[in-house]
């Protein structure tokens, strides 16, 4: 029922200058859990633009800079291997997963009404506590996603905040079966999400991204896919998504930043933007309040989800209604990967495999 | 069971210049009511801002210019005085209400879900059908509303616009027993509506509008008061804001234009602006959508309401919760109404008394 | 835009002797649509064990006993053929379906929060107005429900009734992701809708029936099955039930009114009883309330759905989530099929080919 | 930050010998809060029927009988005295409420949809854990209810649960401004909270009761009174109150459980049974499942509600909408207070002050 701390045998890549994408491998630690703790091994973390966001120090509203040394990743699947005092909810040899909220009080007014993720008290995994790039890591047990049977662990990682946080922007944009969302960024980590998840929930989805993802798109399920380099205008990108939906989406899922200054316009009367992808900079989106009215649009920011959200999410996946595409890297490859992330190029999600190398 | 239509009898109000705000009294013919219509004798019509957009043909997004001679106006109230043939659903001498949804379909997508102000076939009061500046006016049965008994037929006429919006608005921001909600504006024709419905809904009032209105909006029930002009800068109001909230407001109703650029900085965590002014050019706001996402916030625009939010919203004045204050006015004085408005010089709301000189 | 009435030419079923399951071929008139109306072709039409109540008088709170020669039947598909004066919102050549709610007010407090189905001026299809037992039938235009591309249209029948009752009765029970749900009768025309609509909506099945349909609902897509036969007593099949769903299940399906003295004792904490089956006699459902109140059970009547529901029943069903299963036969085989349904032999749901004979 | 724990001053009425009604005082220990936990010195008590059905063994479905010398009690109302280690939610002097449920997971399948009250760890306060039927009371920091500023503490006791449960009962009845409520009981315990919230959500209310009741309930604000002795038989009085409501109310709110046979009749299309009163013995209730669905009836079991609704239930008190009416008794007169509760014959609730004597 406890664990032993030991000084190493806790490969980890940490943030070595942030500001900078670099990062370094290290061996720490291994921690050991206290009262109502756990102590995780975790096999895989998901690597998200939120990390990229911490380690440059450009989160929108960041209380603090990242300290050097930080680990960060918040989207780690892993498997209990110790229990803290008291700790009842779980059991070793559970596979669990962790994600951006760390831990929330479970007791202000924001928990109250189910917001854990804007909690007073929330901790942030991966800047405020150490992350998912490493290979162990203690969570609160109260904070700890069990992973149903029957959802492969790799694939689970990409669930933790990519997958979470576009199945609740569709939640709360209350779709309903046969409505239409237009996914831009449809081919991207959080895209390709979006498009299982509003079919998942009964939509109809047209893509938007480079021609080059079209067949991606459609195969996950886009209905319709339009490769933005073909219109000359966004008015004409608008026009043709008022055609195909016969008046306009119900919902825009923005996981593309570049998308912010034309969604509006995709939107059918009574829409709703879900506001995905962070911009690189603050104040480039400008809606028309006469037209919000006039329409009865809505702008939702959308960040994350709560534990509930994050279960149901899950269980989507369990019943093979979502298959998150990744590809498989090493640790050793996190700055690279970063890297990469930032110019676009990766379709799907990268995921990092931390089991040990035989 | 029929009328007799006659030649002359209605006196009323027309735009007689679109684009300006002269107005011009009329003696109309007295109507005849079709099949699934009733004929009603106004006795009071509220006067709204958007009258004021279409007389000068400035409403956001409006379709086509307002034709010369319209009979504008839509918070109507009056009496039945003739069914047209198989109208079952009310009777002669019912006391009813108009409001700016002058009909919808009720079976097309937007209508199905309750969003009628947005029916594909929307026929606007004022607009597209004869308003409620005259004395008899026809309407659809489907689309009068019965106004409960009890409540003063001259104080209801604000609520057929500028209540059920006001009162929508606070729904569908979803606030519970105890939320702070901002409203701007908080001593004119909307705002002092905000504050009673926000009230009667269990939520505490910070009123926000000239020093010179305090005393009516804490008469009204607002629980505190900010005299806009005693802070020397948007951070310093939203800071006074978020001290007395407790870390900022669950709703912004921003019933005056001027506050779009503030109202973000009001918000607490998850936070909603509902939008109900009317801005009087496009583009005017600028979210910064980081904030939006990390904050969780969320921006709808707010119009009028259905008929299931006007009966809730008529039925809380009903019961003495909501008391819109107004003056009486004769229809010879729309233009120098208008006017007044426009210089937004007028405490409460504006009410023509339609009844016949004795 | 007119249609010729005609004397002849309409092959109907109608109620000979109600009271009895007798039924008689007539040769009826085609009907001309008035304003608002339109005339459907119809191709299918689904039987319901309600047909079999009114046909019967036994529907519970039957307000007067059928008429003799009432033609019967309420889940028609067909085509638009002619338009009443002032109908815009079909055309001809369109596929429509046609529901137990013949027509609804759209403007009672029922209708305004969405009970159509309790409209105070509900006129009932096949009881109170002639059924889809027959090839031409009048409908107002505001109830017919456009059936979407991509759907069959003899698999759409059995949607029109048994569809949206299950489906809109699993909406109503607020089901989420991951959650057990039990169907009783899962074989029968009801269940077998139910345990795909809860696959649809992301649940987890339990199919309960006698062992013959074991692979029959399995194909469905139950997650378990169990033969009610197999069980000693209601207890033992309960506990079954709880092992099975870690507690008990969200939401016991009732399609087979023999379970309603047991399926209290299936449900978890929190969870619903969908009272959807009819009951023979009155008075056969002994609740415990004290149990009620302890564990916050709730027992909800099912009854069809609103034109939304209809829309969203129908939307799953286009995009493949839902196959109704169904044996289409003659109209002259009708009592036949009464007789074969109130035995309780019918796998699936019997659909009436009313498509002219070769 | 710490206490220190005595030996002795904490003055308590115990059950000396449960399966009876005997009550004894003793002084017992005052207790040391542990990691997470609070010390209360609690100044009041309300008294509930849950109380005696605990202290006669009889609560429907008690897992285990309740121990000699059980504290009961769990409407308690009193002031923070000590921390225990890392309690960050609240500090040393605030005002808090005990309910009756005095710790849930947070973290299990019913806590996260919001059921608390069914929470798979549930501490039942005054039976699992000592209650509040005592001077100092140890309880989790998280379970701990702050009291709004401006709410006198000894009318707060009767809203930690019989406030709640009739506050929650209403919200999950779904009721909406200008729906008709019935109470039953209206001049108990809970029957004149259940007036006061129904009316300060907008509804309007019939109160049933003995015709002694009628000028108490009228002046809490009910619309109308029926005492039923007036009526000759449950149809009488079902015919009284269909006219009243023109078609019968929205919730029958059941704070008499000799109120359940008739209940169902009382109820419109759609209506809801909301079982508050716990029934004297179980299988007492017996709804015609034909009428509840045929007439969209729901039925649910309501108990108590998550500290959410319990926020919201204190917050409409604090704002003079609901003033609960108690009289004050002391600690020694328990055993006759529970005899006088099981005879009917209180109006309103009693609190216990467990304020030192002078």
């Amino acid at each position: 029922m406890t664990s032993h701390p030991q000084k190493t045998g806790n490969r980890a890549a940490v943030y070595s200058e942030p500001g900078s994408l670099k990062t370094e491998i290290k061996d720490l630690p291994v921690p050991s859990p206290g009262p109502g703790e756990v102590l995780i091994r975790l096999h895989y973390s998901g690597v998200c633009h939120t990390d990229i966001a911490f380690c440059l120090n450009e989160f929108p509203n960041q209380a603090a800079p990242t300290k050097r040394g930080q680990v960060g990743g918040h989207e780690g699947i892993g498997e209990v291997v110790a229990l803290g005092e008291g700790v009842q909810s779980t059991s070793v040899g559970s596979k669990v997963g962790i994600q951006i909220a760390g831990d929330a009080c479970l007791s202000c007014d924001a928990c109250l009404v189910g917001g854990e993720t804007s909690c007073s008290s929330l901790k942030i995994t991966g800047y405020f506590t150490p992350g998912t790039f490493q290979q162990y890591k203690i969570a609160p047990a109260r904070y700890v996603m069990p992973i149903p049977d029957g959802l492969d662990m790799a694939a689970a990682a990409p669930l933790m905040c990519a997958g979470v946080t576009v199945y609740t922007a569709l939640k709360n944009s209350q779709i309903r079966p046969g409505d239409w969302v237009v996914v831009s960024g449809a081919g991207g980590g959080l895209g390709h999400l979006g498009i299982q998840y509003a079919k998942a929930m009964g939509g109809k989805v047209i893509g938007i991204d480079h021609g080059s993802k079209q067949q991606f798109c459609r195969d996950l399920g886009a209905d319709e896919f339009l490769d933005f380099a073909q219109f000359q205008s966004n008015s004409t990108l608008a026009r043709q998504i008022k055609k195909l939906t016969g008046g306009g989406a119900k919902v825009a899922l923005v996981c593309s930043a570049k998308s912010y200054p034309q969604a509006l316009g995709w939107l059918g009367l009574r829409g709703t933007i879900a506001c995905i992808a962070l911009p690189e900079k603050p104040g480039s989106f400008l809606p028309d309040v006469g037209t919000m009215i006039v329409r009865e649009l809505r702008i939702i920011g959308a960040k994350s989800g709560n534990r509930l959200d994050m279960k149901e999410c899950l269980e989507l996946a369990a019943q093979g209604k979502v298959k998150p595409v990744y590809q498989l890297r090493s640790l050793d490859d996190l700055t690279k990967t970063f890297q990469e992330m930032e110019s676009g190029a990766i379709q799907g999600r990268i995921v990092i495999d931390l089991k040990p190398r035989l």
